[in-house]
């Protein structure tokens, strides 16, 4: 198999200790004869996964008891609606930061309206910074922040202190830092960056923001369903779940979050400071928004017509997935939890080789 | 590996072919250096394996040009609210013939309320039969079945002519006998039956029903907003759809969905008529409306004490998921496409020592 250093935004690369496991499970699930994907999710020996993974979640997260871990699907996206479908009542506050930021904002205003309220925005400069000088109106149901920004590489690095339930969409940075889960009355994401394979999404939620919309809100979109069905009122994404539970095995492994953490903070600086030295590139996001995860830069001035080169170049070194969004341009190098220091050492060696190249 | 013969109701048997391939899938991609669940979903390889599924389906279900074909996800209990929100404008028409007709009927109706119709149910006798006998309001805007009870174990073998838009959840019958799609206005399913591995919905759609509510349907509700994207508006459940790629290919090298037909009727077949000779046992559902997919059968009078000998004998003897659902009680097998007749074969053998061990 070729060597290639991903830098897929997500899907991306993941533990291949998780994959390994994957490739065993499907070839026989615990001795029974069968593949994963061949047992009855009601077994004991598939709840015990169930069971697993949710305890991987709570310990790697320090989730507080008074919180509930669910595993659905319909990826973020589909929480764009639940979220406003199960917590709003009068009025909901968004800050866009982001295209997924302003999708989420959009969800909530095509179902409420203007009770929907965007209380800042960063489109003004393309997204390459978060917005800090904002009112949350206190009679909001909640306040819903997007913590990474996967296009335009910015982050909010900090729980904030939040006169509102905060809800947050952490799907390209959970697991990747520390948080505080007892600031958020909500934390959601889709599992294919930090947490596994696209198909399963998870949601963090404590129990009591719940059941006080009055409205009728359908089944499978109503919290309280997959609660009571300890997320198997309906035949769960199998395999996915199974992905993930390998991954978070992995992450504890790895010195859980705080260890993660360390290593990201390690990745990162390698990368951006190579981009603040090298004259042949710029980074397009603020300094203090930059994301751990979503590392973006593009050509310095006078070398804008270089970018194809350096792409080839890069290519030829095995990089893959580094090509920036349409919206952003240039590069993007996504760093999540399971790409190798060597990845971005790799990277780093190629920007220096192409400033040489043209010096 | 030991043998066991696999007679679980969903997730179920798949093709070992199909399990192969995503073993190897899942250690590298089409020689891309990276497992499947590590590449771009916007990857070329990656919509052509999109591309290809889309047009098995056709191909095997013979779907006409003016139906779309979309992978979601969220299970057929998604699909319960997707429909009304979609084609529900006035009034909607339900046939309840098991709990799952039941929960579709119970969302529209939670939704849209008394406008929403049940015409008949068969839950006078525990849905051992299929109503024959009732009338589909003219105004309705559709009329929803399911074709198969996975529960009960019986099955409309019949495409309906209706006098409105027809709606069938054929999550456990797809694939298993040829449908003409053209009298159906949309078509849905899970796919863990005879299309892969749970995680994946496939629904088939004649376009001219949709965009009629003048409602706001959700973005991740609206069957347009996946139509346009291409059933990628947001990250698919990668892994989940290459299984029902690999799934497809395997019907169409067995000869397709009339080979299949042909292999499933033969199977039912050997156990009904092992039912209706041994005098241990007895069928649970009217001989008209028996599942070739789901075969439900209870002890006989006399022998209701030996269910538990019965149970251990074919455990003894590797039969997996043989244990009726509890509103049925006694003995459910499900033979899907992918359950071989040797499996079949066994379990006669198996009824047959039983009854010579009483006798």
């Amino acid at each position: 198999m070729k060597t290639v250093h991903n830098f897929n935004a997500g899907p991306c690369v993941l533990p291949k200790e998780a994959i390994n496991a994957g490739i065993e499970a499907l070839k026989e699930f615990k001795g029974s004869g069968m593949s994963v994907v061949e047992i009855s999710h009601r077994s004991k020996d598939w709840e015990a996964v169930m069971g697993e993974t949710e305890a991987l979640w709570r310990e790697l997260l320090n989730i507080p008891e008074n919180y509930k871990v669910l595993f659905l699907s319909g990826g973020a996206s589909t929480q764009f609606l639940m979220v406003p479908f199960n917590l709003f009542h009068k009025k909901a506050a968004y800050l866009e930061t982001g295209v997924w930021a302003k999708k989420a904002y959009a969800e909530a205003k095509g179902l409420f309206g203007e009770a929907a309220v965007k209380v800042a925005s960063s489109a003004d400069r393309n997204y390459t910074y978060v917005p800090k000088q904002y009112d949350i109106p206190k009679d909001a149901d909640y306040f819903h922040i997007t913590t990474n920004n996967t296009i335009y590489g910015t982050e909010i690095h900090k729980d904030y202190d939040c006169p509102v339930t905060l809800v947050a969409d952490m799907s390209s940075d959970i697991m990747s830092r520390p948080v505080d889960v007892s600031k958020y009355g909500l934390i959601y994401g889709g599992a294919q960056k930090n947490v596994g394979t696209a198909g399963v999404t998870f949601v963090i939620v404590r129990e009591d923001i719940l059941g006080k919309t009055g409205r009728y809100i359908p089944t499978m979109l109503d919290y309280t369903t997959h609660i009571k069905d300890g997320s198997m009122f309906n035949t769960p994404p199998v395999f996915p779940i199974l992905i993930m539970n390998e991954t978070l095995k992995w992450v504890k492994a790895q010195g859980g979050v705080a260890g993660m953490y360390k290593k990201n903070v390690e990745k990162a600086a390698l990368l951006y400071n190579e981009i603040d030295r090298n004259k042949v590139f710029t980074g397009t996001a603020e300094k203090e928004d930059r994301s751990l995860m979503n590392i973006c830069f593009v050509m310095n001035k006078g070398y804008e017509e270089k970018e194809e080169a350096f792409m080839n170049l890069a290519k030829e070194r095995g990089m893959v997935g580094i090509k920036g969004h349409r919206s952003v341009g240039g590069f993007r190098a996504s760093v999540y939890n399971a790409c190798p220091k060597s990845s971005v050492e790799a990277l780093v060696k190629c920007m220096q080789e192409f400033e040489k190249m043209l010096s």
